[in-house]
């Protein structure tokens, strides 16, 4: 008998994956104000109706996540009896969207929440479970919704308040993708994409109390995680084509770059967001850019994924980002935490 | 290079681990009416004060963890900086009891929501982490407070609503576990406890609506995931020597051994529920039992663990149930849809 497992241990907090688990299919869904945007061509579905034909925007925002999930499955040419495991979550209180979301599909579930770094969370799960051993193939998933968003952490749409600058608009979206093990890819003439690793992140808590200021409250988060990925690793931003956090913001942007910079990292070159490449700055009045569990799942199922396959980017530390708090956690009066789980997507 | 890794998936929807991870130690925090229980004795800490000395009940939710995480590392003899990850969850929207319970831990973190499930679907991930070869060791830990659930879900306590007789008590406690590869056993004399393996639950929706009626929402999930772990391992109920439910209570119990009966199986002799196992019936005014995220926990890390060091059980299903609602859910007419996770703990 072995005394161990080999491991798959890197530096503090990272993984390096033995055979790195390969996205097989991807699918984005939202709404219409994200399908205006700069990445709108990209998206494989784009809901005209904010209700999606629903009664309330729970109903909505589930409906997003059968339509992504179906619509992955379609595009990998699998049923739902081919998905082992399903890992996913989103930002309503005790994940029901995810819950009468996914449930027609009886895959088994692991439930997660991670605040809009779920999606991170999800393709670091799902990663594991197949460099592992315990999945052939695993559906990644999460949503959001700006109005069951607004509704659940700050005032419900018909209140009407303003917003401030610094506050950024929850993308209503769905995005989904299937990871498998490297012997279920079909070769398509298109480059293989990769999980070469993970980065999973700790709760980091700077005091923060603005729930109108997320980008600041997580880009203390991301900044420990990318610091820990490079060091795990030992390379340094430039390894990357691209680092591309989930939703910091233009606010978040800034205060990341800069908290790199005090550590000699430099990424304002190869640096991006999910939350500033998916609405217009100047003419969709978001403020400070896309936010929610959609924004980065559509963003890198749509134009980060296309980038790769393209051969524009070779290398992508994805980021999803997250603040956690809740309306409760708000009006106790207690701080946003952050936290930022980095992904290695790699094309061979 | 090898075309994939060896699999450790067995049947629909089960794993049996290559090295079978071990508890190195176990923790259990509760409140004062729990320590009043048949349980009592067992708790490593028994709280008087059902605020634990904080302002609101969810900051004493966090508290409960914060001790629990405290403890169950002192009695493993090991620091915050030898745990890779952390995998927990609680009962709040948006995981709050577990962000500000484990966030000065920093430990890299997944959060994972599965209702009452919970501490089924930690210790399920947190086993394939260590098999995997992704963590030496990972700290597994669910919280629930009885005041924080009701003021979540149902009522504030102020407003004195009635209870019915089918509904549960959410238990005041956290449980936490540390799993770790076999070559971080410190060997004691006393049993070798491992998880030979897991079964995940999917999704199951018997369209039932009464959120003061979970035993009967989660007893079919609770079915749905024992046969599944009967098939996927061929084995008789009486392979184990107890199957241990979450949190069903006396009615729920009733509807899982009789529709396991009407598949051939019976597990009238040898089911008991940890719902149950918590409260004394006649004497503690809990109707069908005990419930919520931290009754599993508490229990498991008291009562089960001490039957199977001290020989009594050898073999032991543990099945964390949990109810897919939230408080919005409910109010919009939503049924309650069940999941279970299946654990199977055996001793060497």
């Amino acid at each position: 008998m072995s005394d161990g497992n080999q491991t798959k241990m890197i530096g503090k907090q990272s993984v390096r994956f033995q055979n790195p688990p390969c996205i097989i299919a991807a699918a984005s869904v939202t709404g219409k104000k994200e399908g205006e945007g700069p990445l709108g061509k990209l998206f494989d579905i784009v809901q005209e109706d904010p209700m999606l034909g629903k009664n309330t925007w729970e109903e909505a925002e589930s409906e997003l996540m059968k339509q992504s999930s179906a619509k992955v499955l379609q595009k990998a040419g699998l049923k739902n009896t081919d998905i082992r495991y399903l890992v996913g979550g989103d930002l309503l209180g005790q994940l029901i969207a995810t819950s009468f979301g996914v449930s027609e599909l009886e895959i088994p579930m692991l439930g997660i929440y991670g605040a809009c770094s779920t999606m991170g969370e999800a393709m670091s799960v799902g990663s594991m479970l197949i460099d592992g051993g315990f999945a052939d193939r695993v559906l990644a998933i999460t949503s959001s919704h700006f109005a069951g968003a607004e509704k659940q952490f700050r005032f419900p749409l018909d209140y009407g308040n303003q917003r401030p600058y610094s506050a950024t608009w929850t993308v209503t979206g769905s995005g989904a993708v299937i990871l498998a093990d490297r012997k279920y890819l079909t070769r398509s003439g298109e480059p293989v994409i990769t999980i070469k690793g993970i980065t999973t992140g700790k709760i980091v808590d700077y005091g923060i109390k603005d729930s109108m200021n997320m980008g600041a409250a997580m880009a203390p988060a991301a900044y420990e995680t990318i610091k820990q990925n490079l060091q795990d690793f030992g390379v340094e931003p430039s390894y990357y084509d691209k680092i591309i956090t989930g939703d910091l913001g233009y606010i978040g942007k800034n205060i990341l770059i800069d908290m790199l910079k005090e550590n000699n990292y430099d990424i304002s070159n190869n640096h991006t967001d999910c939350g500033i490449e998916i609405f217009d700055k100047d003419s969709q009045d978001t403020h400070a850019g896309g936010s929610g569990c959609g924004c980065s799942a559509v963003t890198f199922t749509s134009y980060i994924l296309k980038q790769m396959r393209e051969g524009a980017w070779k290398r992508v530390l994805f980021i999803p980002t997250g603040a956690l708090l809740s309306q409760v956690s708000f009006n106790e009066g207690k701080s946003v935490p952050g936290i930022a789980h980095a992904v290695m997507v790699e094309t061979e």
